[in-house]
């Protein structure tokens, strides 16, 4: 069956119950459904259909175990950067999406798959991160979880030599994907009259 | 009816007949339609759900006539920059694509519907894109029309000017939208097969 026909589910609801999936299982994805993400991640808008970005899925298990290790270290080196926390004990109990965070830079290492957003230094990510969000979105189609995560300068040189990328090539962004030990459902954002502003800046919509 | 509920189209048909219109009937969008993108755009993921998007929509005729003239020399000014063209006998009369868009520019001021997506100067664009992404795929499950643009910095003061954004917002793209005078439908796109690798750098996937 082709990638169109086996996403079904209503857009409304896939847009509306996709959240960041954390907790994975091991369970293998099956090549047919990388394929279909794909297909849909290739259907997003690119300028002049040049379509600059290239993705690289890795579910061979020795390379998500290096990778795992190294996306372990770097999700401490952005803490270490953006927070100023070394280990375990600075990250605030009481935040869920930080202590989330931190178990599965600790799992990503167990995560059936991982897909490496790429393309050539220099390429605007308008041109790639539209067809991010479809890949994802697909993903939640599937009922695979996954959530959009970024690597760090530090282990740059160590992921492209673990997977062959050339020097020249970006890694955009880093996803763990698997089916989900948790649930999907729906996200707490704030409300878009305060997101949303009409024909001047700080103007707001016409409704709550 | 709340936005989930009226996005009732399949995900696999909403991606593979989302293509850029850029031919716009003038008729006006709906309050209650803008409402619905932009409460899809608002569940896209985001870092650390820090949510930095600002979406300004612009549906003011006086506003959008000044925007559109906006809009015409900065296409023209990528144009310069990219691909030495100066004037619309430097389009190649082969090429559909640039043909397209330099219509577009001609007729974006008749546009009913603007957005600008925008955020803090230095967010991450990883943050804002995928929400673009879902704009653009509500307003496709909604019959609407777009196509994601960028301005450039010849027109970047004076369109803050216009719209009162400050200095430290940057405009991240433009999407003007309306309802298609031509249709949706598929777009072409390399094989995936091409475009994927497997756990290695240049290791083609298991399909063709």
């Amino acid at each position: 069956m082709n990638a169109q026909d086996r996403l079904t589910m209503p857009i409304g609801e896939v847009m509306f119950t996709q959240r960041a999936i954390r907790r994975l299982r091991s369970d293998p994805i099956s090549v047919e459904d990388i394929e279909t993400m794909l297909d849909a991640a290739a259907k997003a808008p690119n300028g002049g259909n040049a379509q600059p970005g290239r993705f690289l899925a890795v579910n061979d298990p020795a390379k998500i175990t290096s990778l795992g290790k190294l996306y372990h270290e770097a999700w401490w080196a952005k803490r270490r950067d953006l927070q100023g926390w070394h280990k375990p004990e600075d990250v605030p109990a009481d935040d869920k999406t930080y202590q989330s965070a931190m178990r599965l830079a600790d799992e990503i290492r167990d995560a059936p798959l991982i897909v490496l957003p790429c393309a050539n230094k220099g390429t605007a990510h308008h041109s790639v991160l539209p067809a991010v969000q479809n890949l994802l979105l697909a993903a939640r189609a599937l009922g695979i979880g996954s959530t959009l995560t970024t690597l760090h300068p530090d282990v740059d040189g160590r992921v492209h030599a673990l997977l062959n990328i050339p020097s020249d090539v970006e890694v955009i962004c880093c996803i763990p994907m698997g089916y989900p030990r948790g649930q999907f459902g729906p996200t707490s954002r704030l409300p878009t009259s305060r997101t949303t502003f009409f024909n001047s800046w700080g103007n707001p919509p016409p409704w709550d």
